[in-house]
């Protein structure tokens, strides 16, 4: 069904996509390449939302050599007027003779429409191309519409011993400048940088990309039941990046002072019965706002209510080869242990790289 | 001074010297090649001591071809009669035209004689072309002839939040089976596998190579201060290994249902201020043994005491991607901490790798 310059030609229009890595948010990461044969004649990759489409850019580049050419997008073609005209409907007015597809678009809106608009117009259709990969590209995206809920990455940092900190708290620097800088792209690439009010009293913490260019900020998001975020902590006080403080007050008095900021959102998520936010609607709260790739860079005890509650999808544990000791801050905070050894096996190890003097160990759900 | 030919040839005799990483101890490893130009007309390795070494293998092999030719070594030929004849003495006689060796031999009883006696019998000699990885090689067995003393690795196993065991003490397994076959590699390079009474008591291990085969086992070492070993223990019923029994205790009586197998030998290291074994002096007896790389597989005591003494030259952690939370026993059993965290450099990474599900982190001295 797929020869080898079909894989060639997906696998450039899945690195074209990856360009839109730190900028599609809440739109997915698209790549095209329309190609006669072996010859590139027109490529693409959505930039941000709002602007064209992938398959947008590659026609124009293409111009009339697109007629009878194939094109190869990493997701399917939409097949709706959203902020842009249907894909599907310019793809057809360029006249290409087929069409390649690496995955179907989950979102209801498109969901096989895309190719089927294009199928009833004798183009021929093809999906499935390199579909692991495409979508790997695009978890958050995937996540928030399949499962109603952002993909959740764990960002920790320990020492060789799962130590955090020292036993006063101080943290700078379990890790090298290295790691850190790699944690800067890790959030241009996230829709949403999510910590706790611990985390903001103990840091306050700016949250947002400053040592790589980006097109846009990832929102931030702070967990504060009983909003205790200071008023002239960074987050409030800075507005380069949207903001949004989940809490369970809901008396106007108490919330004005962060609501006269424009950068600045309240959501309610519900209270769980141990009187704090119910994760599992914060996350639903979330992805109705658009977010679907959520980093958390919290305490321990914040990292660990996403473990205990099964809402991590991901942990990227950065570990330096510094030795702390009994005295320091541990990695999580929980206090149940497993039953067994050997029925423990809900993580994988999806990368293990170094950065820097230390390692990055990426792992996800088994 | 030494041209792509030389580099390519010590090459072969640094992989030919890997052939002996299991059987060599207490000699070191080394590789000879014997080639003329580009063409090898001979090549060995030293097997176990008392055997030919490397040179003799590679002269015997190349006949009347190793007039005039080039002689590559890993380590300084012998100069002195030990178990075999000097290997210059061979090398002299096989009217070789040039020794090339990695390195110089810091035995005082080699230490540059050999490559002399070959100068002096009108010899091209040189030295140290990749002598990083001819030491890296042997980094036992100069441990044991430089500093008096063997090189230790600690082997680790924990999980991703720096865990050993559940609160029970159940650690089978936190590992998964390619992590325990690879540890059966490093007992098998090791001189020596090293533990302390507590893992003898909980775990009555065996600490043998079973998985590979090999032509000799490691001497298994116990730290025994008060002597506890039970006299039906693995370590002392299985004659299969020689064995070491670090005591404190002099008393005839109590030493002579250990001494009576032999396979069993104490030593008595001096005592230090908490009436414990003195480490430092115990790894002086060990190096007088005859034993270069010592793997201490032990608890977190007695891994930590090496530690605090500054006596570990390596750590390989095997971590699984588990999750054991707070009531797991800890890696380490360190009561202080560092100072601060930016003065804590004393690690550095060697290597990194997954095995199996789990991964691999070494760390040297920085």
């Amino acid at each position: 069904m797929f020869d080898d310059n079909d894989i060639l030609m997906m696998q450039n229009a899945l690195r074209l996509a990856r360009q839109g890595r730190f900028s599609t948010s809440p739109n997915p990461r698209v790549g095209c390449v329309i190609a006669r044969g072996s010859q590139i004649v027109g490529q693409g990759f959505h930039v941000r939302a709002g602007e064209p489409h992938a398959e947008v850019h590659a026609l124009r580049q293409a111009g009339e050599a697109a007629e009878g050419a194939t094109a190869y997008v990493t997701l399917e073609p939409c097949s709706h007027y959203g902020r842009t005209p249907p894909c599907a409907e310019a793809l057809i007015k360029a006249k290409v003779g087929r069409v390649v597809a690496a995955m179907t678009d989950p979102n209801p809106l498109v969901a096989g429409k895309g190719l089927a608009m294009l199928h009833n117009a004798g183009i021929i259709t093809q999906s499935g191309l390199l579909e692991d990969e495409a979508r790997a590209l695009n978890r958050g995206f995937l996540s928030r519409i399949e499962r109603g809920r952002p993909y959740v990455r764990l960002k920790c940092a320990a020492s060789l011993d799962g130590k955090t900190a020292l036993s006063d708290g101080r943290s700078q620097w379990i890790t090298a400048e290295a790691a850190r800088q790699d944690v800067q792209i890790l959030r241009a690439e996230s829709c949403a940088v999510l910590t706790g009010i611990g985390t903001v009293l103990a840091d306050n913490p700016r949250l947002n990309v400053r040592t790589l260019p980006t097109l846009r900020q990832p929102v931030r998001v702070v967990l504060d039941s009983r909003l205790q975020t200071p008023p002239d902590c960074h987050l409030v006080r800075d507005g380069g990046s949207p903001t949004v403080i989940a809490t369970l007050v809901s008396d106007p008095d108490r919330l004005q002072p962060y609501l006269q900021h424009r950068h600045i959102r309240i959501i309610r998520p519900s209270e769980n019965p141990a009187g704090r936010i119910d994760l599992a609607d914060l996350l639903r709260l979330l992805a109705e706002a658009g977010l679907g790739e959520v980093m958390v860079e919290a305490g321990a005890t914040l990292a660990s209510a996403f473990l205990a509650a099964d809402l991590a999808d991901e942990i990227v544990l950065y570990q330096s080869p510094k030795i702390l000791g009994n005295p320091g801050r541990p990695l999580f905070d929980l206090p149940e242990q497993p039953d067994a050894l050997h029925t423990n096996a809900r993580w994988h190890t999806a990368a293990l790289e170094t950065v820097g003097s230390d390692i990055k160990w990426t792992l996800r759900r088994a």
